[in-house]
């Protein structure tokens, strides 16, 4: 009932986070081919140069002005400094739409994690969103600009099991943060999507497996992921149709109706179909995810011992 | 299916941080008269006091150690100092059962908030508890003790609106982390519970409506609040019946069963009955707090006019 129904991107400028590689640059593609301006952000100069010129050659028209500039975003000045770079470039006017795509994971077990583990891991799964939605809505706010902010959590946003324990709670506090402003935005008529997107074959998904407990990937074997094209594709129909939270697999799906809480439905039939489902799937999921981590008790104590755990008391 | 049916903390060693006020003493004392050695972990010194006087008037018997430790627990290093000390006077043993109601929140308008008010709020909503079951967690599993975690999150950890944008994202990421762990735990038997409290008629909620915006206030008028003794029999009982997700109060309930994703139900039949309401009640109470945040738009503008937010670019 508040949101922009039928959102066209034509003309528009979207700063897009995370913007090199992945999701992000899946989406400033889509958005370039739609006729926006586009800003990127990433950290990588040489990633941000390869996509600039990507983007160059899917562009709509000479008019579109598509940039790219290098920030960590991992804390809230560095979040501030990049998008009054982005802004600069359209003279000082905050974007129309901000696609917050950047963060990261790196699942591990709780027991073995250090303190910057469990840190980095709200910083790379939240912060690095959360301060730019921070200084994008004050300076949407500021200047009566009726923008739209999109945060990108993931599956684990609605669910978790072992091995995310830094990661699903950054992901949860994300979903928190977008339903918070979803509805404390409609203040300043600021639009607030999130979407949650399932296993994704980019970069970050090789490197997350990197530390990934073996129990971890044998669970999720049965999760085939999508590509970032099909990906920020749901993403976009998603915030096209006005919908808050967007999911784009039926895995996702069905968590997303089983665990909606206030959050506005997509489609009162399709997402009550879904609960219903949920209300049975989950629980056999879940027992069967624990069986699996019961099972893996021994091998697991072996593999501690191995990494001297019970001696360093 | 792995949950302790029927816990009796008669003899158990638990450890309770925010124990010297609110929700924690509450259930300090309800633990102290089933029987329990008590640890509680509080900053204030004077409070520590009134609070182990207190218990001591209530005590079972003459074998149950109740002691009081200060301490901060904003940091992972603090958190593990605590446990340690609380250990020592165990000979050194972990505590049979954790429960983590240390907390606080400050609701403000988002676009008013410091850096410092966004960081302090996971810290106060979040860090404080996780890095107790960081140290808790950990110890259980070098020592092979099948302990128990208990986590408080609130009605907040499933839902939010205008004015939480600093605390709703911390009580979700203590549900994803209580879920997490509730997979990855079973690795070491030890279980974990979390719960979802109401507003509680205490010195917290006091000091949180000094900061709270008078929106939020008017959407809260509904919400009648349980007192920290309602509280902690609702968790007790939850914990005893090892409900991995407790709520104590109607509203919270009909968030627990439409916000579950692939959390434990407590009981089908109830569960599915409060999920079909959620299904059509919270749709009409997130429009009708939608249409009381937008008819608060002037006299936001106005407000924030008067506090120089627009001057301020």
């Amino acid at each position: 009932m508040f949101f922009n129904k039928g959102w066209d991107p034509n003309g528009m400028h979207v700063y897009i986070t995370g913007g090199s590689t992945g999701l992000g640059f899946a989406v400033a593609k889509l958005l370039t081919q739609k006729g926006a301006h586009i800003s990127i952000v990433a950290r990588d100069q040489g990633k941000l140069d390869r996509a600039i010129k990507e983007l160059q050659t899917v562009r709509q028209n000479s008019a579109q002005i598509l940039k790219a500039y290098s920030f960590s975003l991992n804390t809230a000045a560095n979040s501030s400094a990049a998008l009054k770079a982005v802004c600069d470039a359209h003279g000082g006017t905050a974007p129309d739409a901000v696609f917050a795509c950047a963060g990261s994971s790196k699942p591990m077990f709780f027991v073995e994690m250090s303190e910057q583990d469990m840190t980095e891991g709200m910083t790379a799964g939240y912060w690095v969103q959360a301060w730019t939605a921070f200084a994008a809505a004050k300076q949407m706010a500021r200047q009566k600009r009726k923008g739209k902010i999109v945060f990108v959590s993931s599956t684990l946003g609605y669910m978790s099991f072992v091995g995310y324990a830094s990661y699903s709670p950054a992901k949860h506090a994300l979903r928190a943060l977008a339903d918070t402003l979803h509805s404390e935005l409609l203040l300043y008529g600021i639009d607030v999507h999130i979407f949650f997107p399932p296993t994704m074959e980019t970069l970050g998904y090789e490197t997350e497996n990197l530390t990934k407990p073996e129990i971890t990937k044998r669970i999720e074997e049965a999760d085939d992921g999508l590509t970032p094209e099909q990906a920020a594709l749901g993403m976009f129909r998603g915030v096209e149709k006005g919908e808050t939270h967007i999911t784009a697999d039926l895995i996702t799906s069905l968590f997303r109706a089983s665990t909606r809480g206030s959050a506005p439905k997509n489609n009162w039939i399709l997402d009550g179909i879904y609960d219903s489902i949920a209300f049975f799937a989950t629980p056999i999921w879940r027992r069967s995810v624990n069986k699996r981590v019961v099972a893996h008790m021994d091998e697991h104590r072996t593999y501690l011992g191995k990494n001297g755990f019970f001696g360093d008391t």
